[in-house]
């Protein structure tokens, strides 16, 4: 019963026989090899539009690396206050952006939303010289609260950013999670929307170490090769890290695996809700939040349930526990089952 | 009736001739000068206290230069909301500090509190890998919104930061008007409370670019000469900054200064809410916020007073404009009372 | 017959195996997990000492990060003028070391020695606050030359290093390889001779993309976890990093891939010197440089053999050029013995 | 006998005055006043082009400025060897420059020449991902040995620089020295030699803590007024640091007095030379180097005079000490020759 986070998983086994088959004699490295041409083409398919990729193995290097590019020293990155890039990314963003600034702002069920960015530019004086420069808006594509954006609330946002002079860039960790809940393509639900970079995770989605950067707007890249080079993200033997997109991406994999994370959040959630502990926030991908009874809490972590437990003021208390239940391409059915049964009692 | 900044002041008469004074015969640079050795034992007399004392030209550098001396580059730097150094200081402590983080907290009348110090540890995780580290708590002296800290409330919020692993810096920009409206030393303000570094600030006060970053507690300076030095913040002529603050601090100019600028405004509230539009916030130092509806604040503006509108979501509105009025060792009684006359009307 | 790099090679079955390995139901992120303890043991048993250790994915991450840690922003890192720190990772470095700077030295055969290092400190004004303050002497070895740093030599520049305040780090990038030569312990090879942090890499020694951080003074490592996490080094799925280390260690791999990979070097130099091309710098580990004449190199090429071409004023010419030829553990003899045969002519 | 630095000096009497001139009722701060629109002006008709200029208090700021506008943080900046930015700033541009690269290029006279830059090309590898990319050649006017470029060498320079897509700039410490001693105009000596950014100061002229950045070309300055402001250099009451340079720049005061400067090194140097100590550089502005044999020294310094002591491997030795003595607007004509007397014994 592992519903501490996707990264607990393993590896999709055609990803790690994607390994092995990349393993065939030798290639030049940092990128100037078979394997990384293909799944460069393979990107511009999926996303029906000719991209440039930059590929590294951490989502914090994936995040940081674009906003660093739409940013400068003196921008500002306006964000959601419970944005993983802010929280949880000991000041990545800052450090590679030589100290640009984050901006947490508030908005409901982990969402950013035009009122509230209005509201931000509306609160504070911003631009140069003495006020730092709105530059970039970034949403995590799934929402560190579980939710989902739909494709109008992404044009929404991206033209509030677009109108201000600022970039649009989404967090999409989890963006395999995302376009399998809604359904709608690849492209629907980045650049169409107005999306201007992608940070396009597939090790939470079941790669090893494979995360993408992905720019619709080719023209917007300069110094962005050096820029990976010098935060020592450009991977030497990278055909290895290429092939594990190329089987991810091969044949909607990604997809199929996202499809069945979100399918065992939902029954998590279903069944939680059953049991009487309705979920915090609308369950639309892979992550379960739910205020757990104390009781049920001990009664799950005793027989060997592992999820990270939260704190929100106002929220949990002495009496309950608020908990994050993250599913993943390899949560068995049999333990979503186990689990909410123990949580009936 | 100029009310837009004490920084629109020129200096005073003293250290003018200060300057002058200074420029008799050759010293060398970089402050290994009589009239800078001089007025750092005139720093360890007036704060009752063998100092470390570092000058520059500009508050900007004198409080980003301690930040990133107390703060680690993923520290995080707690202030108020409303602090010059996250909203005036165009990024500069995450430049200096290679990319710290200034986190904004809510405080009523411009001022942290140790409940609102509270509430953030509260609502976040700290420390590493994954989340910055506490590393400072910084208040204003005067505050943004013209209001004093007491000693107390200091010692209070010392005490939280002390407890939390915190240093406390204090931005000191306008510090004589702090001291001359608390009637108590300048120790009792600052280091008797449990401030570690403060930023204290002459410019404002009627020099004309003289700014000390002063450290109580010496053994925390290593670095600091070289952190000056690369930031291009070690005056060649350095006897020219350190006369001016030599002036300023003989014989109590400062708070004398101080206390013109602080008579200046009391009276400027006072008359202001005789006249029907009370003070937004309490008149505590040289700060006056007014609400002026906007007859009011057209016929003061037509009659050719300086002052900045701000804006504040829920306070101001359409009929009605926030400005703030600050005042300064030059400031006429005749201009504030020209002022009163013109604003009743 | 690709002597191009060896990070062109493939990865070592053994190591291939080792991710299949780790790959068995979940497993906490970033190195909360049994296989991470497991190497990290292993490490403090291979260098007869109790080791702190930091696992990333690249090189550039394995030596920049270290730097930052030994060298304040205003330190120097003294290295040889063709150290791959200095002149092949795009300023990474000065980018994690907050503007440190790189000092290149000459040094014959691509290496440091105390005399170079005595005229450095002797040719240059150095410490604050107004001159960069010598922090760390980096050597790589194997060196870009494809020499190999006798213990003597390391303990020589270690005295010097630390007799003037400073660390030593060594760029292990191909540490397996010097090891393998000098046979000599890994203990004996770094901290024995006074090296106070190794990058050691496995990527170019038959692992997939893994480099290890090792301090063998473990209270030198403040702030390194949070170093590492904000430069994006953190990889969540730790346990397929580690897991490629475990395998590479296991049994003494590592010296068995080093050794091929030297063998095949020294074969490829004996037989090129045969063939009247002496090697430029003795072949010490899995390096050769080597003059080809023009219609040599054409014919090679031609042939279909894969190598980086030098340029070094008053070495090579329009007759000659000068080549890098580098072998690794997937290095075939028959390769070997046909880019010979070819020279041959 | 006071020839330890330029800066050692106080300040020319026009300038003071200046100071006190500006000191007339209020005016808006950071730049917003009618003394900067002047001076503005000023610059543009002394230059004989429409020039953006940024005023600032020290020359490590008026130099680390423009060079970290002009190279990305992966940039390289190419200087000779002795360059005050890189020997003498601990590392300011790196700082500024987000992590930039100071490559240190030989010269004779303290001077950089195209074989020597073409040299610096031929011996490297550069540009990205992997190298760091050339983006500036940095000089200093006078050079740290005391030479002058001459026109053609600047445009020579500035011709391999454009070349090869880099930047000029020039370190215009002491540029009023180099253009009395050349006899040119401003814009001869800057502009229409090809040179991009100067960084002119008056300091060490005569003003007080001033000194210019000069961009002769206005669209290369997005971005400079927010660094200057987030680096602490954006003076509040700025019409001061403005009223040093409108003092210095007019009737020709700064040429006056650089003219009396270079005419007491003139005197010093040949009078040095009559002594039979010629000087070991051209002395060809305000600074004369000289092998004094040490028994001159110490009846020089036993007496009272004040300079520097330089090393150089080669040429200095235990008998004979090299020094540095500069000249100022303040040196008196019998001080150098009393210098001389004793030197003469």
């Amino acid at each position: 019963m592992n519903f501490a986070s996707d990264n607990a998983a393993g590896v999709a086994p055609a990803i790690l026989d994607a390994l092995r088959g990349a393993d065939a004699g030798f290639a030049l490295g940092y990128g100037d090899d078979t394997v990384t041409r293909r799944v460069e083409a393979t990107f511009s398919r999926v996303f029906e539009r000719d991209v440039a990729v930059y590929l590294v193995t951490t989502g914090t290097a994936a995040n940081a690396l674009p906003l660093a590019q739409l940013s400068p020293p003196w921008g500002a990155v306006l964000c959601h206050r419970d944005a993983h890039i802010t929280t949880s990314e000991a000041g990545a963003p800052e450090f590679f952006g030589g100290g640009l600034k984050l901006v947490p702002l508030d908005g409901a069920d982990g969402k950013l939303d035009p009122a509230g960015l209005e509201a931000a530019f509306d609160s504070a004086e911003w631009g140069g010289p003495h006020h730092v420069t709105p530059s970039v808006v970034s949403l995590a594509q799934v929402t560190e609260a579980g939710t989902v954006y739909r494709p109008q609330e992404i044009a929404a946002l991206a033209a509030f950013a677009h109108g201000h002079g600022m970039a649009l860039h989404m967090d999409g960790a989890r963006f395999g999670n995302a376009v399998a809940a809604l359904g709608v393509t690849p492209a629907e639900a980045s650049w169409k929307g107005g999306v201007d970079v992608l940070s396009f995770g597939a090790t939470k989605g079941g790669a090893m170490a494979a995360e993408a950067v992905v720019f619709f707007d080719k023209t917007r890249t300069a110094g962005m090769a050096e820029r990976r080079k010098r935060s020592g993200h450009l991977v030497s033997k990278h055909r290895f890290v290429a092939a594990q997109f190329e089987a991810f991406l091969a044949d909607g994999l990604w997809l199929d695996l996202a499809r069945h994370a979100n399918a065992m959040a939902a029954r998590l959630g279903a069944g939680l809700a059953a049991a009487g502990v309705a979920p915090v926030w609308p369950v639309e991908a892979n992550i379960v939040f739910a205020l757990l009874p104390r009781a049920v809490h001990e009664r799950l972590t005793g027989a060997g349930a592992s999820y990270y437990v939260r704190h929100r003021a106002g929220l949990d208390s002495g009496d309950s526990v608020l908990v994050r239940l993250v599913t993943s391409f390899a949560t068995a059915e049999a333990e979503v089952e186990r689990f909410i049964a123990l949580a009936r009692g």
